[in-house]
């Protein structure tokens, strides 16, 4: 999965029909494109089909520009929800915190390691603790500390920066405040949440108090889009660990940031990496 | 963990006080028990004590009764809730089946492989379906075919049936059927229930279409022992797979029954190896 | 996953070319084929094409025979290695165990449950300790008891049995015995087996005393094709499972059944449902 | 698992004998010691004892001298191999690594957390690379650049400087250099490495490249006591992750660096609590 920046993915579905695949490719084949990979999928119950493709325009001699206004054409035909991303255009990551360190600490290290695909523009924070942390990283750091008074101050003005940054993708690497209806409509498919529970177990406050009070014997964390209903937006990845009648409260904290961690970067690379398609309440991942 | 006829296994809990392993190690000591496996845990929130203890009597010169009798001396003295259980006298087991042969056929199937240190004394069904397959591991099958209408009355014969074969232990292998109060509470540590989610995620019924539905990522089965609140008994045993946007419901109740099979039969198995310690909610698994 | 009979698979593998997508999406699309589900790959450092395609045929006028005959065309042009199946015609299995029941017991349990689409023609043994297993699923058994001296000679016995009923598939269930290079050749890509650790870990006899004297965590199973090199075969799945220092050889034994009855099944059901494609000494597994 | 330092913890092996849980713990409670958790365990091959106690000192009104002295004539009279540690005394660390950073970040990150227990007191390394990571974290940095000509001289200096610092375990983070058995002969329990594989397999030199060559299912990742057998001492921890067919080498070693980290950091926290009992070639692990 190492990065080709010649590389450019499309993510459609549409109600399933005949021959779908023999027009996409075909139309990708006659501008010069080569696939690399092709993942299709029809829901037999839903009748729809999913597909993504990626494909290397080094030959391509036109500009992108004119490929998504042909391909239009097509996809209208079809009917088809579509996007087209290219891997020398990355997304534009705002990080969005709180105080704890490890989801940010594992997003910057992997981003400087190369395994993230992304430009991280800012971190934004309603405390100045990681400020620390962002600087190591030479990420611009911004603080806007928020009350139930200033809240709605704050985000028009958080807004106004992720506009002037052209932010496509915001994660909340535990930033544990609730983002207004308002807020959560600008960007559809772009906020993504990590939230310690294996939901929809243990929705809201404090998930591993609940797991600790039930007695699961595995926890988890659940990586999902933002939407305006709290914890209930379509799930990217999720994963679980043992826990034992030996782990107290503070254990299950200190296991599930390990959980917590890597389920994040997860979701974050399969988005990053154009792998995730939305549909409804679900997602589609193509891995 | 081969079952040696000699063992004798305690479990025990109470508040936590000083000397409390000295005291309990030095009694079976003293009467000839040599200890092969002892797990002892002193939760610090609760400040609460727990252990098993697992001996070998075979020097040990006279009856158990009179150790059950001089540890209860001791038991009174530090206001204990303990049980002490012996290889030689196997649990006996009654298996609650419906239409579904995967829970069951596992069960069987361990059994005859001596992986189950339990006596099988009867699988009891609301339909004839399994009848077969219990004829051939020999296992005397009971058809009690429950309406709304007959219900009480059919568990007034059940409990009949249970008694007459002592029964200890009550597994629900996809029963499909909610057991009433009255009959739950003859049976207080004693109904395994196998429920196919990842517990307390979708309760109630079709869990799986409920998964499908929330386009989870892993799906999950819960082993625990039943009280009057429908599936909210302590958990024994809990685990999960992975699936993707291809699998169907269909797909989920083929991937979900390797789940509930296995889940089950490990609980079944630290029920039956007497490493299960019920406490409040939830259980101490000594593993 | 569910088993249509009018759907069809193709697998193919060739150098990579462009336009290979579009050419044979097209060619199905014109014979009325619906596509189902498609997965492609490129290998980048191989610079191979690897394709899985499942259609639906079922307003597909003509027979398979002229649907191959054209296809062989398309193949040629590129130089592909290439295979088509179809759901109506069953892949025809023969289970050689030797005196372990777990494997054996798993798949008849799964192929009477509907989750196998194969028909399993005859069961095959050293040892007659099985045969009432066979019985009770109504599979022919076969005993061929196996010395040092009359192997060569049961081997040739064993062939002609395999020629008769058209086996095109033998899964070596726990069989215990070394079948010959001879044997082996008559089957280049039809005998799945299960080797009892994580492989090329602990290759050869015994592998849980070799896993139980090194002291690992973990204990694994793998399924892999034969090929003349013992252990050395395309492996086609794996998976392990966490074991402590509580569990002697014999536990490593029962927690291993498990393991090996689960991934020989799941290996099993990707061959069977045309998911695997033999690449040199490795597989590209379409899931 | 938090950490009070006012505990203490014993790990002991001998012969298997009657009465030793009870003489020992007996011991404990008489010194005024409250005990917290207690893992006893008889291997029935071997007729060995192995137990770990961990109690809470805080009433034990005499020193940690006193206590020794007397624990020795009980352990000397049942032939006991036993060590006994002090939350309050921490263990000293050095890491040696060479220019891979994921390991030592991870190690760093987790003990600016507060969960590693332990005193890092220095890292050592032939490259310089990983210097400005030491700095962020304020841990000295030295720079020993090993050729086949200076190795026995450059490793004479640097068990100087791990005498000075009074290094007690040494945790391979990826180092790169086979140490010479003069030098693993100084700390015979003490040097932690990070092996690529699921060992055994894939001994020796890069372990990824040949898991892609042999095509296997699952990469792995095991840590291990370092003695003059190059990844054949003790192991401590393994963990496994499942790859694809798309899957290249650079992703093994990209998807390798997850597990390798957390495998190094779970043996390094259960060594630093003394939960790691080594027994010959393997190692009991109290959890």
């Amino acid at each position: 999965m190492g990065l080709n920046t010649s590389v450019a993915t499309l993510i459609l579905s549409c109600a399933n029909q005949k021959g779908l695949v023999a027009k996409i490719s075909q139309f990708i084949f006659l501008r010069g494109g080569d696939i690399i990979d092709l993942d299709e999928h029809v829901d037999n119950e839903e009748q729809m089909f999913f597909i993504r493709i990626e494909w290397d325009m080094k030959d391509y001699p036109s500009s992108s520009k004119n490929f998504e206004a042909e391909f239009k054409i097509l996809a209208d035909e079809i009917d088809a929800d579509w996007e087209i991303k290219y891997n020398h255009n990355k997304s534009k990551l705002a990080i969005f915190v709180s105080r704890y360190d490890h989801c940010l600490q594992e997003i910057l290290w992997r981003h400087s390691n190369g395994e993230l695909n992304t430009d991280i523009k800012l971190i934004l924070s309603n405390h100045d603790k990681l400020k620390r942390l962002a600087e190591r990283y030479e990420i611009p750091f911004y603080h806007f500390p928020v009350t139930q008074e200033n809240k709605f101050e704050q985000e028009k003005k958080e807004l106004e920066l992720l506009e002037q940054n052209q932010i496509d993708t915001i994660v909340l690497a535990r930033y544990m405040q609730i983002l207004s209806p308002g807020f959560v409509q600008k960007y559809p498919n772009g906020i993504i949440n990590i939230h310690h529970s294996f939901l929809p177990a243990f929705i809201g406050a404090d998930p591993y108090a609940q797991a600790y009070q039930r007695g699961v014997k595995l926890i988890g964390a659940t990586s999902h889009y933002v939407t305006e209903q709290l914890d209930e937006g379509p799930i990217i990845e999720q994963d679980v660990i043992r826990i034992t009648h030996k782990d107290s409260h503070a254990d299950l904290i200190r296991k599930g940031r390990d959980l917590e961690r890597l389920v994040l970067a997860r979701a974050l690379m399969l988005h990053v990496n154009n792998r995730v398609l939305k549909y409804g309440k679900k997602t589609i991942i193509f891995e």
